[in-house]
């Protein structure tokens, strides 16, 4: 029954030129690869129609590309930061799952987040009265601005305060007490995110909460990194003694299909993130941009962890 | 800012050799590349360490590869079937969906699903007096008798009545009212499993069913097949007057990342599928083996969808 050995066959692709675009990561006959040791022995693919842009900052390769299938893509270091087709998944769940699990935030701080689709959802609730973003690379948000207007419009907001920065030292600045809500819409413990992972980091980050206020921190997935989420979480319960959980939702332009969010709250009034309390008002700016994803029964349903998963969480 | 044109830059990477598995993918310089025209513009790959088997039945191209970084990997017609690190996801997500959503399940038809995984889960319950699968192709089943023994495993039950065959003749000359569920573990609706997602089939599903009884096929995905999930909802909401859910679950090497389940009841005693009744006895068979990825919480979580896939799935 076996064939023994695979025979060669005369190929459909052919090497036209290859093109490294930071990482492992590269364009080649046509499609875009991403590989990386944060997920060796596989990659995921898009066809590309069109490089837009390619240029280095200060902190990273950054590259986008009009793809086939998934409109428009940012790069980050050979790896895939967003897809106009499924941002929605990431940016309502990342910025939705904290706000909606306290009462009319009035105070945000974003990390990371120079896209500015974090930014769009923020927006969303009229409770919210400043927002504050730090964003280490500025070519970050003017690469945003040009080529994904639908997402950076959430710099448009006039709640929206741009600081171009280190974020670690950003939040060291901030009065104890600051904020309702901070989000670290991050990439990868590799590169210029690296710091964002750590316990100082967190530390800040609990300082700069008010009593019962909330972190939510982009925490990779569990089918790859479920060795990071044990460190995070061992992390998290030392700092936060209000709630710490992990969510998880799909995006199926990240590796694994899935990404996951670290979510707690600190000492004060109880915040129970699988019960949100939150309200969107859909009527104010976003009212002509209705929620694609996030809604309340996917909100708690986040918070449901396979076996292999909850196993080393809860021992964590 | 931008640099302009993408400079072609020396790849690592050289064309070894092109071996052609099926459809549209291939392995090229050590990587299994996934194409397909059900998900075009995107290809999920894996890095392959040895090739273990490559053949062709009446039906379908099959191969067997090492991956790197997943287990050996079951390729049929170039898409990837399973992999032993994240098989477990589905095979117990199709199996334990239905059968925890009634009491006492005795009779329990299975098509497709020649790989076994699926009846190594049903084996799990000390209230199945008879299991019956209907496989086409009879390479899959010595196949995964060959390469994959964890999980070709669920044929050893004693319980398992093998039938090589179609399943549409299969059901059509099942008794009425026989079955308390059936299982359709199905490959793609583009080859051999076409027939399964056609009206036909399910209305010989529905007369197989006793009256309350059970159905869970394997239905695509939201981020990519909406319109065959809605076509199929529409269906089932036709044929199937108990009830009618859709539920989804993480699948890092299914297209996508996710993987949807189509489970409907027929008329009869109420069967709530959102509420899990039924009893995983891990004390019989399968003692040795527990629940990587199955519980409670994930079973009730699979039923929550995003809004743009509610909205779809509300109107079918």
């Amino acid at each position: 029954m076996e064939s023994g050995a695979a025979e060669p066959t005369v190929s459909a692709v052919e090497v036209e030129s290859a093109v490294n675009v930071g990482g492992n990561s590269s364009i080649i006959h046509g499609w875009f690869s991403e590989l990386s040791p944060m997920w060796p022995g596989e990659a995921h693919s898009l066809k590309v129609e069109k490089i837009l842009f390619q240029g280095k900052s200060k902190y990273q390769n950054l590259m986008v590309f009009e793809s086939s299938t998934y409109g428009k893509v940012l790069v980050l270091d050979g790896v895939i930061q967003l897809t106009e087709r499924d941002e929605c998944a990431y940016q309502e769940m990342i910025t939705h799952l904290p706000l909606c699990s306290i009462s009319n935030p009035k105070k945000v701080l974003v990390i990371g987040g120079g896209d500015g689709g974090v930014l769009r959802e923020i927006a969303r609730y009229s409770s919210i009265e400043q927002i504050d973003i730090c964003e280490i690379d500025e070519m970050v948000v003017d690469i945003s601005k040009k080529f994904f207007p639908k997402i950076s419009v959430g710099f448009e907001d006039p709640r929206v305060n741009l600081h171009i920065g280190d974020g670690v030292a950003f939040l060291k600045a901030v009065p104890i007490g600051t904020y309702d809500a901070v989000i670290v819409d991050s990439s990868d413990p590799i590169g210029p995110a690296q710091e964002l992972f750590e316990k100082p980091f967190f530390e800040s980050v609990a300082k700069a909460l008010r009593p019962g206020g909330v972190v939510c921190t982009q925490a990779e997935s569990i089918w790859l990194h479920m060795h990071i989420i044990e460190d995070i979480v061992t992390i998290c319960r030392q700092i936060f003694k209000g709630s710490v959980n992990y969510a998880w939702t799909t995006v199926p332009t990240y590796p694994s299909g899935i990404i996951g969010f670290m979510l707690c709250s600190t000492e004060g009034p109880v915040v129970d993130f699988k019960q949100p309390v939150g309200f969107i008002n859909e009527s104010t700016s976003n009212s002509d941009r209705p929620l694609k994803f996030y809604n309340k029964e996917i909100h708690q349903a986040s918070f449901c962890l396979p076996t292999f998963a909850r196993r080393v969480i809860d021992r964590a």
